[in-house]
């Protein structure tokens, strides 16, 4: 018989007092997975060595359910965080990490989150350096909800800014669209297809440090369209720069299954979350150039070049659908996938 | 009559969308409160220059209720993280702010929060430069929990370090304990005292940054007693470094009031949970010039020195007693104190 980890089978209010019992849950589980110098100083925070400018991210995770086809809500805590850092133009190098718990949840489960964290953390090359652990009674919380901060170095050659976008730059989306949302949406609401619909999590870090050895500043910005989709991303920095935004419906890279289901759904793909999918807005001379070395990139092999930025319909995304309309793109009103992230 | 702020009484799970009513609540209420250059990049993620050994430290707070005598959950947000930062001997700069908000929040709450917030981390002289906003549905939260992760640059002269504590250090508090545990226990069971027993929440940072100018390595911890009380704080000193600590029980600070609410409650002062006092553990040659120095900050008013590193007893925390008897003061077991901070 499998000897048990851990003397307890769900998490106790105890476990969240400061006192005994979180020092326990933190050595068997938290520092024995993480097992680091920076986490075995056991202080109230970290130190670390970092020169010059640092990118910072932060994000909670409060996605339901917290496991789901193609991942769960410690490798979307670790992958969202590194990929927003990454965002900036920077290299993530270190992760704080706090989870809030909803007493009752099982030892198991928390123990299965926090081994993928560390599994992710590792495939992203980041290091957990500090973190905390609160428990809030069964009922005014849902299971887990968990918070990364996020640091690195900017790169040297990074110049990611929304201000430094000009008319012609070209807009690329590195990957099928929709794939997360509709993988938590299908489960929720128990679709079947012919195989089920994986969530997209996935680190784009060395994908996006590649670019920027490559392109340098003729990268304009990254962006990664999480909450409100690919059509909230595009609007929003349409808005924020006052640039006009042209992109073609038939371009937009989207599997057939996830159509199907957001079809089914009534959903519509550009405002369904992603979280493995980059927009690079770049420079038209090396537009070709970025989507062939991303689709050299397991991470990347869907690019495609869907729009540029034009001088026309300033501050709004317009859409050139397959039949020659064009429509305007407008943000995501309101909410309907609740707590996808 | 006074101008709304708002379009909205509540905040509902559109304003966790990321679409337009997450960005108008953003636009609103954040931006507009905390109004920085970092944040105005409206990037997911910030950049900030920091150079050379940097602590960073993490805290989710989940206390209820959110409003209490003598602070609220955002003000507790901000000096938390930022005294934790100090604990490690550096000088906090930056925060990130993360909110998890449960579906329902009056938007007047929320809002008086986040110019707590701003308040707060303006008195602590940081800046916050990053954040996020996530909604969950009514029943899965408990009105708000707040996570912050902090930053800052070590002090050049600080070595903070248990390993380095050594026979003889004397152990110092800096004011009356476990005020901050009182006031929200008092309130959750509503008992009047002649005056209201108000939380101790307030930043140490400067005072810390005072002393590490004047004593620099000569001390050897910071530590502050929050969750589990100065009981556990010291235990998990002893422990993790295997040194014995002897207190004396009449030297530890403690208001009237306090102690008899504490009494009424049935609670042991030395497990519960303070908001701005810290232990500091000091070369002894230094300690009674330290105490003076607290002394003369109204952060540190009733400093004390309550005792010292002893050869015997090694991992323990032994008190001295009133009537001369000594009893070991072992660490929190379970909870009796749920969501204090």
């Amino acid at each position: 018989m499998e000897k048990k980890r851990f003397r307890f089978d769900k998490i106790n209010l105890g476990h969240g007092s400061g006192g005994i019992m979180t020092r326990e849950l933190l050595d068997e589980l938290i520092f024995k997975t993480f097992n680091n110098p920076y986490l075995d100083q056991k202080h109230d925070g970290s130190i670390v060595n970092i020169e010059g400018k640092i990118a910072i991210s932060t994000d909670s995770f409060v996605v339901s359910p917290i496991f789901f086809k193609g991942g769960n809500i410690g490798e979307l805590a670790v992958n969202g965080t590194v990929n927003d850092v990454a965002m900036c133009g920077a290299i993530p190098k270190y992760l704080s990490l706090a989870f809030i718990v909803e007493e009752g949840l099982k030892a198991d489960a928390f123990s299965e989150i926090v081994e993928t964290i560390k599994a992710t953390a590792d495939r992203c090359g980041v290091v957990v350096i500090t973190g905390d652990t609160k428990v809030v009674e069964r009922g005014k919380g849902d299971k887990i909800f968990i918070n990364t901060t996020g640091f690195g170095a900017v790169h040297p050659e990074a110049e990611i800014s929304a201000k430094r976008i000009t008319i012609g730059d070209k807009i690329i989306v590195s990957g099928n669209i929709a794939q997360h949302g509709m993988a938590i949406m299908s489960q929720r609401e128990g679709l079947k297809f012919e195989s089920d619909i994986e969530s997209d999590t996935t680190n784009l870090n060395f994908l996006i440090e590649d670019l920027l050895n490559s392109f340098g500043a003729k990268i304009k910005l990254f962006r990664d369209p999480t909450r409100g989709g690919l059509a909230s991303t595009l609007s929003e920095i349409a808005t924020d720069t006052n640039i006009g935004i042209l992109i073609e419906e038939d371009k937009i890279p989207l599997e057939r299954q996830v159509a199907a289901a957001c079809e089914i759904l009534g959903l519509d793909p550009m405002y369904v979350a992603n979280e493995g999918v980059f927009v690079a807005i770049v420079d038209s001379e090396i537009a070709s150039n970025v989507v062939a070395m991303m689709k050299q990139d397991s991470k990347g092999l869907n690019a495609v070049c869907i729009g540029e930025i034009t001088n026309d319909h300033k501050g709004k995304v317009v859409m050139q659908s397959a039949i020659g309309g064009k429509r305007i793109v407008t943000p995501l009103i309101g909410e309907h996938l609740p707590r996808i992230c």
